[in-house]
């Protein structure tokens, strides 16, 4: 897995993975993988990463069924970003919507919800 | 600027930002941000970052002259990522390729550089 070692991590071991649709190129969401992520994100073809508030691994969809596929994986010039382009199945946001970033910032600083939730939280994650 | 102040930032001061092309979704790079610049992406309509390698404030295009017109201003469910759509002028990075992640892995754990340089950083970039 030699590009995985290549990559370089943060002071905490972590790189930030930006995770892409791969038919429209909406971004769905970001979030943080070790090395051991990284390389497991490659051999199981499903996004994993590693939760820095809880501190431990999670797969993408092991709660929800909302795995994401693996389908194009980019890094960039400094090494210390990854790019992955996906199938998600479902909604990529635990909140609902398809992408976390729903929240978009208005020129006079207000904020307001773009997007529509794609399905019902509390139905997904058991409690 | 009620926003900027609702951002969580991490133990540095810094949030990052996803720098995406507004007309085709492509995502060009990924820097960092603390509060200051992203105020004054927000004031002046271009994207400026913090440099963690040269502890200092930066805008982009400022040497190259390849400026991130924003358009929009997204932030993630955690309110800790930034998405900010952008007209970009020349190429996003500083080795010449229009995006960052220019390059891709392939199944076998190799490497390969695709799209095309669109400028040349010896002659944009004075020495």
């Amino acid at each position: 897995m030699s590009f995985a070692d290549n990559l370089k991590y943060n002071s905490d071991g972590l790189i930030p993975a930006i995770i892409q649709d791969v038919d429209d190129n909406t971004v769905l969401m970001m979030a943080y993988m070790n090395k051991d992520a990284v390389i497991a994100t490659v051999e199981t073809g499903k996004t994993n990463f590693w939760s820095r508030s809880r501190q431990k691994y999670w797969i993408k969809g092991e709660s929800s069924g909302h795995i994401q596929e693996v389908k194009e994986i980019f890094y960039d010039c400094d090494a210390d970003t990854l790019l992955i382009k996906v199938k998600q199945h479902g909604g990529a946001c635990h909140v609902g919507y398809r992408s976390c970033f729903y929240t978009k910032v208005n020129k006079d600083g207000s904020t307001e919800t773009v997007g529509e939730k794609v399905f019902d939280p509390d139905q997904i994650y058991k409690k």
